[in-house]
């Protein structure tokens, strides 16, 4: 009788926010066609290899929007539009040059990339010794004594014990993003840093670093995994280690750029805003696969299903691929200031920035109400694979309208591999799994198709 | 209040069968060792690349055998042994040769491979006219006019909507394991059958097949699924398209082989037995590293990880290599044969055979007592991507057991990327992900440790 009892109670609570039959139906659909007729892996494709790399600022981003807008146009959504905004201009020059030089075993060439913001060494390069740290605790004890004139290396690794890879990632990019100036106020003349990523590996990882106002600019440059480990070995033999550094990255002029916006327009409330997106930007290494080539193509296929099965939604519903959110967000940041001053009325956002991997769930609004009405759909959206709605908040993009009360949404695929491929010259379509692919793109149509039937009040 | 009351309800059904902070605590250990210092990928690298592929009766799966009975000697186990069986041995001979021959566009060469168990073509090979069909009934109504004489080309894919690509291939398999002998009994001469492939690939994928008693035994080759694609768009020009096949494939006398089995000696119940294992015998392309070095080596590494962690278990913990699941299932059923004459006490056995992705859940075992203890487990499991307790069975190799009363359980990672390698050449080492294969040893050590302390009576 308690289970009985207990099973009527779940089926009332359940009776409230969905209609079992016709939305596992249309849902089920929605799978089919993704899985047996998509677009996703053809889209991407053509975005990864024929557009590549989109940094910001760059010809390729600039490819990137032009090719976001036809494919939007040709797939005949109401209305697309470009929403133009500035964006910083980073360039990398030529390739970076790292030389291990150690008087016991010679010259080793050590695999190292520019950070994105680094200033440049200057053609002659810097050599300086080494002094090994693994967090900013270490740094501040070594004193201006130990540091000046010093190269500060870097070199905590993820924690490969977190089980969400986003995890060990946050607890290291602390030195990626703010090692520079740490470094710099003791005076340190440059850094390097252990890339960010789940193993050993030969190549380095990217990503966006900043220097701290009124602290000296010095370059700070990735160093791939394998490599920081070779560097710790060898300074434990050797503390007067040399290292050899060369990079020529600059920043230019703020640059013009866009968000690229489609959408198709909602049947009953037309101004009810249901947005899904992804980033357009990428690294300038690979081809900007993974991130978050994978988040604009599902974004983009999300209203291209609702087209292909005939489904008019009663709100509008909005692919956006914002620019610039690797090295500034600024596109994140236009399209809520504009969002705003036209009054526009979003009740979710839902952004794809994790990697076209298997799906595992997706983050949930904060609100109390909103937050219960997604996990209330848990039922309809396990047999999917999506079974994790336990973390709350959105995406970088999506962010900036949390002011207005958007309910804000991330799409939470798999993580094991995201680090692998992170800001690497690795994110290339070849580590792309087409139904994985697929699969996302389908979850995120799932749940806007219940956002916009039930909405989240 | 009722929320209260349920959480009460369901805190009761908790206490009885795990104690939250202490297994907690544990199994967090389990995987903290596993991810930080395991060495799953470390063996599966030396089984994959320095033995190679293993089938049954070959040199490789003997070199398998012997590095199987090292990897556990040297790590210590109490008892490392090996258990006697006979297998079948079936050798593919020379590489097979494919030509799609069409009087309008020439000469194509397909990508072939005879199945597990087909005769050869002899060396003069099989030129004949291609009937396509889908399934078993359309090759029914085309009757022995339509069919003597013919190659009988099965093309009915792995249905993509499928979620669970095990349904894909469950789907689709009968064409490869009984197409041979049912387009035999109406007179064809030879079949060709699409792989079993997620995907559009260029590479076939073998697997076993088997003739039925009293019908004559044609040659069986698989294509890959592009080429069988093309194929079936070169018939609907031209009727009458000749295909050419060639394999030299041959059935020899049965081989003597070998079980690897290592244990622990439980401390409390050493005859109450719990198995965790995988098969060491693959097909021939590829190095089996999927399908299923990575279930033997995880088998291996929960055993290592409980010593370890210092952790002696009250039960006998076995880890069993089975030989011959791919062709013949002789060491699965050899095991269990030799576990009745010992009157041995095995309460579980869980396998790993869905290749080294990343955790999903468990099957459970059918008995219901069983099968509840094991959900009940789900809130300490679900932290670690496990979560999935829908599907009841076990595998394979350990079915041979369940007339024993053997509770058996299936290790569930994820299966989205298992058929784009199952049974080719693309099931090598680069294709398993380190954490994934790490989590997946994981996972089945927490699983074993909870059945160690808690049974499942």
């Amino acid at each position: 009788m308690m289970k009985t009892f207990i099973f009527s109670f779940l089926l009332l609570v359940s009776l409230t926010t969905f209609s079992q039959t016709s939305d596992e139906a249309m849902i089920k659909q929605i799978f089919d066609q993704a899985l047996s007729k998509g677009k996703s892996y053809e889209m991407l494709y053509d975005l990864s290899v024929n557009v590549g790399p989109r940094l910001s600022g760059s010809p390729g981003a600039a490819a990137g929007v032009e090719w976001s807008r036809n494919e939007m146009k040709q797939l005949g959504f109401d209305s697309v539009w470009l929403q133009p905004v500035m964006v910083p201009h980073w360039v990398r020059g030529e390739k970076e040059i790292g030389r291990i030089i150690s008087k016991r075993a010679g010259t080793v060439t050590a695999n190292v990339c520019a950070l994105g913001g680094s200033i440049g060494t200057g053609s002659s390069g810097i050599s300086a010794s080494v002094i090994e740290v693994k967090n900013f605790d270490e740094l501040k004890a070594l004193g201006t004594k130990g540091v000046q004139g010093k190269i500060i290396f870097f070199n905590r690794a993820m924690d490969p014990t977190k089980i969400n890879t986003f995890g060990g990632y946050g607890g290291a990019v602390d030195q990626r993003a703010n090692g520079a100036s740490e470094a710099a106020k003791l005076g340190a003349i440059a850094v390097l840093v252990r890339s960010m990523g789940s193993n050993l590996e030969d190549y380095p990882h990217t990503g966006g670093m900043r220097y701290a106002p009124n602290v000296p600019k010095i370059p700070a440059l990735a160093i791939s995994t394998r490599h920081a480990e070779l560097l710790s070995q060898h300074l434990k033999d050797e503390k007067d280690l040399t290292f050899y550094m060369e990079n020529h990255s600059e920043t230019l002029e703020d640059a013009p750029s866009f968000n690229v916006i489609g959408e198709i327009k909602g049947s009953e409330f037309p101004n009810e805003i249901i947005v899904v997106g992804g980033h357009l930007d990428s690294w300038d290494l690979g081809q900007g696969a993974h991130d978050d080539g994978a988040g604009c193509v599902q974004s983009i296929e999300v209203l291209r299903l609702f087209k292909q099965l005939g489904y008019q939604p009663k709100r509008t519903i909005r692919a956006v691929m914002f620019m610039n959110e690797e090295n500034g967000l600024r596109g994140g940041i236009k399209y809520a200031e504009e969002a705003e001053r036209k009054k526009e009325k979003h009740i979710a956002a839902i952004e794809s920035d994790r990697g076209g991997f298997v799906p595992r769930g997706f983050t949930v609004p904060t609100e109390a109400k909103a937050k219960e009405r997604v996990r209330s759909w848990k039922p309809l959206l396990d047999p999917y694979g999506l079974s994790d709605f336990s973390q709350e908040g959105g995406g970088a993009d999506i962010g900036p309208l949390a002011p207005q009360g958007v309910a804000l949404i991330g799409f939470l695929p798999d993580s094991q591999r995201y680090f692998d491929y992170h800001h690497t010259g690795e994110d290339t379509i070849d580590k792309v799994n087409k139904r994985e692919l697929e699969l996302g793109s389908a979850s995120m149509a799932a749940l806007v198709y219940l956002i916009d039937k039930y909405g989240l009040k």
